[in-house]
């Protein structure tokens, strides 16, 4: 675990794939020279940086480039989606180096279950051929409700008969890492700033599209997460964001055959595949189908990011990639032009660059974010 | 300006009104007793804590108490509202010391204006008789949006001619103190916080309802503000929450006569006053625009409170007070039983204890915020 300024320096050369220079590291931290020095030498006796090139000025000496070491560190995620279980080891990065998936149990053990995430976990680890002393820690993406500070789901209505279950604690006795438990839509943004497209981003919301669907929310360089861990449910916004909703009207207007259900996650799945495929063929109901989603969720971002003035809005989650251009066809104009996104500045919008297993790549940053960002509420200085 | 462990050590102090004392300030803050003492020392030096009282814990030799003084700094806040313009000057604790209003000029000459609200800050110092070097700062509320980091109002529709107009700059060169602008939603969330009685919640929303109408907003104990300054707009969360449209709504229905219009804000109000008071009098078409405006209203709290995870929402602003008991009737159980306010922790809701005047009370708060307050992002050790 780094230091708070140690965590300021290494952020800050994480942030630029280029390298900086420690004459470049005082500037963008506001750090002494001095103390950049220093901190620049641990992080080079523990392997974490190292130098890489010269940065030629014109005038005076070239300056040494320091660049983080990817393979110095690891972080493991798990993603507990009511479809599909993911787990991945990434990189100090947030680069996935090794992943796995499989399909959900529906109901039934969850102690067996989770055995089963805790088995392919270490798995993942004895197969990637690495020191496991390098793994920081294990991160849990799950669908919400959940209490953080217990390590708990709590009846999630994604995940019927789960109840109260304590995943951190079971996953954590069952590897031997550390565990973190976060929700799935704040695991996502959390990727995004680590591993995504959006390393610099200060104010940006991650609309989450899965069997649920919320918002990842990060205001001023703080990720939200509010008075439970439970920052970023989307229900009042607006209905119909769930993807049982739309497979649901669409068979109801007889886009989809009988053969069709919305019972389980991966049924609801399979119907929106077959809906974005109708529609991408030019099928007018069904493109009439996936409109009204995109409007109703083009209305819930903007609502969204007008309250937290947002300038950068991502999109994606296990089922985004299947709808994304037709979404964000009519998402993006919304947000351009919404009255109440203030002309003030001007906001982006994107699909991650992380694609479906966002979640699990987040869980594991996660644990990067927590063992090595600058972390404010540690710095009380005794 | 207090260094981090010292804001740390005040705010412990300042938020228990029956004193502190060190070997509880430490136990509170995770700060040395070391530390404690010297900062407590310090405190005492400047003035701005006081030893009153002995704690007699039954074991050991009674424990000195620390107390914040009041009196030992000020702050002041002006509020330009759509209608009013108020003036506070306010103690360490932000109790109300000294008081002015006046109505708002229309249109006009916003220099001129811009005088007039200094020429009030200037007289408010020299009429309460205190030492203008105790006065830390000018905070300043005004309707959004604003460029926080000019100091500028930018077109608020809620004050038309105003245009870009460089507020801070303008109001802190004429009256020679630093000058802090922020929307009147935040100061009044600020406010909450300083002086009213929220002082330890951490997760709050503060529904303001004036002119205008927004959301402050604290999550994890910190003031979100946003890319811009521009957090808590409400306008997506739904319609229909300002007085124009409340009054409309009633004129439209032959509840308010045809002698009420909502040509300027003062018009507005007096139109909500007779509307509050035909409501009460049990008049059944005023008790419905009513009612429906505390259906909006709940509607979009609830969805903010989700989005945010907050336990805490407070009612306030210029003009709550007229319809305080009838909206809040409404919006309580709203609250309580909202589907999307998830059974992961009770959610409080009431009206502000600091009246009408929280958005001026909340401007002279950001000034006592910025100076006394914890700020993490100051925290760069070199």
């Amino acid at each position: 675990m780094a230091d708070f300024n140690e965590s300021v320096v290494l952020d800050a050369i994480r942030r630029h794939a280029d390298g900086l220079s420690r004459v470049e590291l005082a500037r963008a931290t506001g750090l002494s020279a001095q103390t950049v020095s220093n901190i620049t030498r641990r992080l080079l006796d523990q392997g974490v940086a190292r130098e890489a090139g010269k940065l030629n000025t014109g005038s005076g000496k070239p300056r040494t480039l320091l660049r983080v070491v990817p393979a110095s560190r690891y972080a493991l995620g798990v993603h507990l989606d009511p479809a599909l279980i993911t787990t991945v080891l990434v990189d100090l990065l947030g680069t996935v180096v090794a992943r796995r998936s499989r399909r959900t149990p529906r109901g039934g053990d969850t102690d067996r279950i989770a055995a089963g995430m805790a088995a392919s976990v270490s798995a993942l680890v004895a197969g990637a051929g690495i020191d496991a002393g390098r793994v920081l820690g294990l991160g849990i993406a799950a669908p919400g409700p959940i209490d953080a500070a217990a390590g708990r789901v709590v009846d999630p209505p994604e995940l019927p008969g789960w109840g109260r279950y304590p995943l951190r604690d079971r996953l954590s006795e069952a590897t031997g890492f550390p565990a973190l438990l976060d929700k799935d839509v704040t695991a996502a943004v959390v990727a995004e700033r680590w591993a995504g497209a959006a390393t610099d981003s200060r104010n940006l919301l991650f609309f989450y599209f899965g069997t649920g669907s919320g918002m990842g929310l990060v205001v001023e360089d703080t990720v939200l997460r509010g008075a439970s861990g439970n920052a970023g449910e989307v229900g009042g916004l607006g209905a119909g964001f769930a993807v049982r909703t739309v497979v649901d009207e669409a068979i109801s207007l007889g886009v989809l055959g009988a053969e069709y259900t919305v019972r389980d996650p991966a049924d609801a799945q399979r119907g929106l595949e077959r809906l974005a495929g109708l529609a991408a063929a030019g099928d007018r109901p069904a493109a009439g189908v996936v409109d009204r989603l995109a409007v109703r969720i083009g209305r819930g971002v903007c609502a969204a990011a007008t309250l937290l003035d947002a300038d950068n809005v991502v999109f994606g989650g296990p089922l985004w990639h299947l709808l994304d251009a037709p979404l964000l066809a009519t998402i993006e104009p919304m947000v351009a032009s919404s009255p109440f996104v203030r002309p003030v500045h001007p906001t982006t919008v994107a699909t991650t660059t992380l694609g479906q297993d966002v979640a699990a790549i987040g869980a594991a940053s996660l644990v990067l974010d927590s063992a090595l960002s600058a972390q404010p509420h540690t710095l009380l200085l005794g």
